[in-house]
């Protein structure tokens, strides 16, 4: 019997030299990621049934897990033993593994590339198979530490995220993105990788000390400025109550910022494969200003400050009204946050030296790839992308905000 | 003004203890991935227009791009010679950034860790971004390392596979997965990550000793047994061609192996979150033997045994004919490959023993999560998933290939 494999039937798709022929293959796969954000309080009291709940309705049986515990939270062990005693009272559906450790919490985390190794090596030896679960319990970069070690063993095992920071529970704990900081570069290693569960317990929230507490907020801002003035409204009524470390203020500014986020991923781009980002207002001069402070800046601080110097700029750029301008810039110093930095101006005059702000931009550009798409304002509540900018325009908003921060 | 946010209408979903409750926000994420795969000769070549041709149709403008080659090749050192001619002859499409160089290749790239890290910073250095290219150009090990690397760069930086070896060619180069091995288990780290473009060039096949020649042949097997009997009989049909190593007999081959699997990722579970993997067919003791080897038995030679493994077990359990197995076994004796392996049989009276062939069953179980889910032969060109095996029946099929490779 013979038998011939199917030619191309038209013409040849490319070359001329190779003697027989054979048409190009497409290929397209789809995926579909889920998973669901809950809002709880008291997350690992085993009283609480949702933990043991969310891993019963993922399959039967007991779930097979590994925790990791921020060590910069006050009250890490506490934490650590109490996810073991909830394993023990609900362990019907939570089998946590030895192994179950406190990890190295903010950015000094994702500056160490051992770490990771180290993760992987702790979720080999608990012989976890990719249908078990790594529990997360951190600030943002803990969990972009954690998230990239669990993304990568097994190509992926299940990852919980419990972010116990305002930025994790409304921004980077909803996400689909980990990462760790490697060769001078922000985010350098990672990977686009979806949870496949987040629990958001607010009670975390309440031994961050002020900085932490304000800076997520920032966020929240950003999302509000580019997507919704109601939202925007509601955090400039809100300021005292949230300088005052109002806890139920801050839940529905993390609710709303979180749906804004969750939303936008799943109507975007969410493995940002475009050129454009547009949650990422006012980064590009946030993630430089942070590697130039050596990390003095916290992130949300910076991207206070990323978002002033946008805003001006699209006031400057005849985008916004002078009145917009300083209902933004007042709300920043309602909360707390400082509009201007000296590494903003530190050798700004040449874009090639090598700590000039502007170095931010190729950054940004060479991150996401292609053509370099900045958001700007073109109201509040809307964003509006450019693909060009004025150097000097930037160089007088940076003296704005500096006259404004005063 | 004042301004509230939305609260759950109906029954709250869960915890009692927090004072306000919020409902749950259920995310669900769609990624489609596209890649082409082309089939040509000298791709290399500047009068070969497909390589230019393929990146300019992926968007205006030329293309960054670092090419790393296998250093296994046999014609190493002209390959990137040639490449870079290409580069400054279509200078228009591809602009080969300094960097380009051997990698080396084999499984022992896959054992070490250091290379992800030294492949990771030449992509850093060239400057590219996100949107820029990784060119691979090596067998299935060397595009393993290379991709883990361009996964993670950038959170994942665009990927062209051209793979030089058959097994390369018909099965892991037009996949959508990379790694490394790490603590003594095979692809430990990794992630699922398509390639961009995938150019297949059947001249890199005439450089293969016959050993690797062979091994990739046994993949082609393997799809064709559980998804396409017409193909199962091609093959029967052309074993002489094949081990007089006729190139054209193999591009058909390559071809028709390549199209089963790009169709079944593409209708199937391409991220493997489900706990079945059919294209695994006998890999579970191909993986052990290839490890307890250490990697004297190539891939292609280890999944042969597993496959032949796995169809006399199906034979034993009543699943297909005496006739059918004697096809199958025939087949790779026909090609010049062995049946059976003194690592099959190395400890395997008791399956906790830590040589034991059996603790395959429990890491191929680990790797994918879940259930145990192997696939057996239901008939030739049919598969049929089973979820729990006899041991003493895989005891009597190792005793038999043994007799039947004497
Ligand atoms: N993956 C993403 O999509 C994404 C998005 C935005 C930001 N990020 C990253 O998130 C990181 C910033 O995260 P962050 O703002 O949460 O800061 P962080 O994680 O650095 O935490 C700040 C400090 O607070 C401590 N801490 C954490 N929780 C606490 C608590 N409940 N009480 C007291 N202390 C606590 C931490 O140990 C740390 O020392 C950055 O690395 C940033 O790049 C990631
Ligand atoms: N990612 C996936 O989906 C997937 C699927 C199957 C297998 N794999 C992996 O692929 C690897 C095996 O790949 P392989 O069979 O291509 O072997 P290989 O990559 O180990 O190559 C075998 C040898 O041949 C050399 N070589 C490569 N091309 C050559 C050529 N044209 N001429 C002469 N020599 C050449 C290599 O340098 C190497 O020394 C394993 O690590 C396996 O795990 C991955
Ligand atoms: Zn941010
Ligand atoms: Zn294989």
């Amino acid at each position: 019997m013979t038998f011939t494999l199917s030619k191309p039937a038209s013409q040849p798709a490319v070359s001329k030299s190779s003697s027989t022929e054979y048409a190009s293959l497409k290929q397209e796969v789809k995926v579909t990621f889920n998973y669901d954000v809950h809002f709880t309080r008291d997350l690992f009291n085993p009283d609480n049934p949702l933990l043991a709940q969310v891993l019963l309705a993922t399959g039967e049986g007991t779930k097979k897990a590994i925790a990791f515990v921020d060590s910069g939270l006050p009250q890490q062990t506490e934490i650590l033993a109490q996810i073991q005693a909830y394993s023990k009272c609900h362990s019907y559906a939570l089998n946590l593994k030895p192994g179950s450790t406190l990890i190295a919490g903010g950015e000094a985390a994702k500056n160490n590339p051992q770490l990771v190794e180290n993760l992987q090596k702790l979720i080999s030896d608990a012989e976890l198979c990719r249908h078990s679960y790594v529990i997360a319990v951190g600030g943002g970069a803990m969990l972009d530490l954690v998230g990239y070690a669990a993304a990568t063993a097994h190509r992926g095992i299940r990852l919980i995220r419990v972010p116990t920071t305002v930025l994790g529970q409304c921004d980077s704990g909803v996400g689909v993105k980990n990462g760790i900081n490697a060769f001078g570069k922000k985010n350098f290693l990672g990977t686009f990788a979806p949870p496949t569960l987040v629990l958001n317990d607010a009670n975390f929230l309440t031994t961050l000390d002020d900085r932490n507490w304000r800076s997520g907020i920032a966020e929240a801002v950003k999302v509000a400025l580019i997507k919704d003035a109601a939202f925007f409204d509601f955090i400039a009524n809100h300021t005292e109550a949230l300088v005052n470390r109002d806890l139920d203020t801050m839940q529905q500014i993390v609710y709303r910022c979180a749906k804004l986020h969750l939303d936008h991923i799943a109507g975007g781009d969410p493995f940002e494969m475009g050129s454009s980002r547009p949650l990422d207002f006012g980064h590009w001069a946030a993630h430089r200003i942070e590697y130039l402070s050596n990390y003095r800046l916290y992130h949300g601080e910076a991207v206070a400050i990323g978002i002033c110097l946008d805003s001006t700029y699209s006031y400057l750029s005849g985008l916004i009204t002078k009145q917009e301008l300083n209902e933004i810039l007042n709300l920043f110093k309602a909360l707390g946050f400082r509009l201007y930095d000296a590494e903003l101006s530190s050798h700004f005059t040449s874009p090639e030296h090598s700590r000039s702000l502007f170095r931010g931009l190729s950054e940004f550009q060479e991150h996401l790839g292609g053509e370099l798409t900045l958001m700007l304002l073109a109201t509040i509540g809307q964003g509006l992308e450019v693909h060009q900018v004025d150097l000097d325009k930037y160089r007088l908003a940076i003296m704005m905000l500096k006259e404004a921060d005063l």
